[in-house]
């Protein structure tokens, strides 16, 4: 007998007996599929979660865990901000956010719910203060709870839908949100009558003759065993970051990026194992991918220059936008020029002084920069941020002034040891409901993917925003498990 | 019985008989179809080629048929215009084109056997005169072969590998070098005893029960037909430039662009049914696209810039680098900016006039660019143009000179009307074989692709040259026919 693997399924007539049969199987205990368990078994269905590791998380407990939610009037944090959210902002913005990639019935259904799960998530126990963190920041590392996380208030969106912060973070301080949240639900799971199997690893999808997947093969105890899902399996086990083979095959602009965030687990196992029985896999090329120059806000009065000195996007932005459009430019060299005075080291970023100087020809010649170009772009910039005006890029007035020496200008160059911090955000196609399709957008009987296993609402770095990763697990989590404890059992 | 459909295998076990037997069964009959049908046949196995239009052709009889060869000390035609190309300049050229994506094994093969597939192409009937077309231009007009086709003389490539011309253009003129050379390779095909069946739609792939492909379900007559093919099954049915659902999905970047190349039958068919079977999908947001701004070569010697007046790339590189930069820019606006006695209206590009002007900023407000801006963008490049310098972005001294009032600018705006013609570059993974893989690089047996059903050595707009795709169906069309019919007959 062949090797057991997540790229070839298990024909049903192979199985010569079930080991163990459940209504629901999920593969991976991170956001995804702990939100599927709870609403799985709420909805009264026997739930099984094999989890390869040895403990509950996933890549959401190494998270920040914020999550983006708003609309509808606001959730309780916003209107005790001051912010009556729009659903139709929110929904107006992911949608130009996502731009050509995005998917209008997941992004709807999101924003149009929001509320709702942000009342579920209290429900569970998830903790949030009704106070705003108002620096510009990748995360708020004290206990407020709503902050800006995205690009709402950078050209061009914020002429497209009216800015709200909806990144939500828990209370608690420093960086910590992924283990309490993660901790909040795995309680939750372990409250309900919901079987877990760690140390169990997902070996491949059972199928039969008409192609309905009747459950899976997990190795353990060092066994392999057939289990029986009768409502359906749900993949939920990440998505490819840790997959050195899968990056470079499926997605080589993140393999130049040099710091994958996640778990070991992240080997794209739920995407092989969906792609096995026809899944069709959308927009695997796509991550995360992040240039964490701030904090300290202040290097946000500076401006990023290529090597041919010019700018190439309003520098307010979400550090990721800002990434994306990075590893675009043509030459080697990515720089980011400020006014000494607003250098202080940024600390998630690793970069060095590129140069310095008293004039700008002085610094440009250091870095080895085209001569004149660098002196114009900054010239040109200081003359309309005097003004508050930024014509080529719209920047806002809240981030110009002109750029004054001395000068100082940080290495930013993808290669240069400097920190492109990524996840993928490829992976199965899947109807909100979380059901698995084809290439031909049939559903695929008895299979469900969630999270980054599945291709979500986010999908490209130029519009991703702090909370949508988190927001998208746990919420479609929840969808899928409800769904799936809907299906009618399989006899 | 449930419609039969590409991305649904027909199931052995559910196929009560086979209605007709080969050893090779090529989907497609296209340059990539035919050169597998003529080697399958030159090497003893019977063959069947079905073809869903009413003739042969594919999209190759739609191009021009250039194939980029060389190496070696240079083709026939090469060493006549006096080139000596290197293999190894060939395939380092090809290999930072590719980037990212190359495909080492395929771009080496390809290299080491062009002037092998050059005899062959002449053995076929294939013929090249022995001249050059020195012109910058997309194709050649004339009954002249050889000519540069790529970003070969362009900044970065040109410091990278020894630049030599490698397209080569059939003795015919006008643009009818894809009807000549099918005409060449289907007489070969009708000449050997390969049954060709017309009017016929693959519908689906049959597999047995450990994943062997044995056949195909076929519509021919108005009947489904079960075709055995014992040696294995070609899906060269093409990309899916012409599939608009598939674009949106999966190549979101070249649903954008407006004129889609190809015939018909370009819907992805043979993608579909590759997948069905476990096959890998890779780059399938990735397309040729191009902005056909040349000719006039006069042309070249203008600037592109974004909507801040910027320049964003050097202005003699091929016409799909071109394209692929353009439509990377931030903001609304593309524009060429001659001198006007430059200027002569280039016939494939469709675009319109965006402003002139005896000074630059006056022509800046009339395109209703940022001021200021373009003015030091042409001030810059200007001064060191006289020089015969571009510091910016290396353009070669061959096309610098300053540009001079009056002034004109085109508006190649993406969405305004402006032609950009594409196809699509993503597909089935495969060896250089045409093995199929799957996407832990397992061979399907009895599987093959070539053409734009599998991913080739092209697979970036930015490094496209003309004659790689035509060069990689009709090279890897061969393999892929050679491997088959060497396969082991399953009885």
């Amino acid at each position: 007998m062949s090797e057991t693997r997540p790229t070839q399924p298990r024909r049903l007539s192979e199985v010569a007996q079930w080991d163990t049969e459940t209504d629901v199987a999920i593969v991976g205990f991170g956001g995804a599929g702990a939100c599927a368990a709870i609403e799985a078994a709420d909805a009264g269905a026997e739930v099984a979660v094999f989890e390869v590791a040895s403990a509950a998380g996933g890549s959401t407990a190494l998270s920040s865990a914020e999550v983006y939610m708003g609309g509808g009037g606001g959730t309780r944090v916003q209107r005790a901000c001051g912010y009556e959210d729009a659903t139709e902002d929110m929904f107006n913005y992911l949608m130009a956010a996502q731009g050509d990639l995005a998917d209008e019935a997941k992004i709807r259904l999101y924003c149009d719910e929001s509320l709702a799960h942000f009342d579920w998530l209290v429900a569970m126990g998830a903790k949030y203060k009704d106070s705003e963190y108002k620096e510009r920041a990748i995360m708020a590392l004290t206990d407020d709870c709503l902050l800006y996380t995205g690009n709402e208030k950078a050209w061009p969106f914020r002429d497209i839908a009216k800015p709200c912060p909806r990144g939500h973070n828990l209370e608690v301080d420093g960086d910590n949100g992924g283990p309490m949240l993660m901790g909040i639900l795995t309680e939750q799971v372990e409250r309900r009558d919901v079987r877990v199997e760690y140390d169990a690893r997902a070996l491949a999808l059972v199928v039969d003759e008409v192609g309905t997947v009747q459950g899976l093969v997990v190795r353990m105890d060092n066994q392999e065993r057939n289990v029986r899902a009768r409502r359906g399996v749900l993949l939920a086990a990440g998505g490819f970051a840790m997959n050195r083979e899968m990056l470079e095959h499926y997605a080589p602009v993140l393999a130049q990026a040099n710091i994958p965030v996640g778990n070991p687990g992240d080997m794209g196992t739920g995407i092989l194992m969906g792609q096995s029985v026809g899944g069709a896999l959308i927009h695997m090329d796509q991550g995360f991918i992040t240039l964490p120059f701030y904090p300290p806000s202040s290097l946000t009065f500076g401006v990023f220059v290529n090597a041919q000195g010019q700018r190439f996007v309003n520098e307010d932005v979400y550090h990721a936008r800002l990434a994306h459009h990075a590893i675009q430019q043509l030459g080697q060299g990515i720089y980011l020029v400020v006014n000494h005075d607003d250098y202080h080291h940024p600390p998630y970023l690793n970069a060095e002084i590129a140069g310095t100087g008293e004039t700008i020809e002085e610094m440009a010649e250091e870095i080895g920069l085209p001569p004149g170009n660098l002196s114009h772009t900054i010239a040109y910039y200081n003359e309309h941020a005097a003004n508050g005006e930024d014509p080529l890029f719209h920047k806002s007035s809240e981030w110009l002034k002109p750029i004054e020496p001395p000068y100082a200008a940080l290495d930013c160059t993808p290669g240069s040891g400097v920190l492109y911090p990524f996840f993928t955000l490829g992976g199965l196609d899947t109807l909100p409901t979380g059901e698995v399709l084809t290439m031909d957008k049939r559903v695929i009987a008895g299979l469900y993917a969630a999270g980054r296993a599945s291709c979500g609402v986010p999908r490209t770095a130029a519009g991703y925003a702090s909370g949508l990763s988190v927001g998208d697990a746990t919420f479609f989590g929840r969808m899928a498990g409800k769904r799936m404890a809907a299906a009618p059992p399989r006899s």
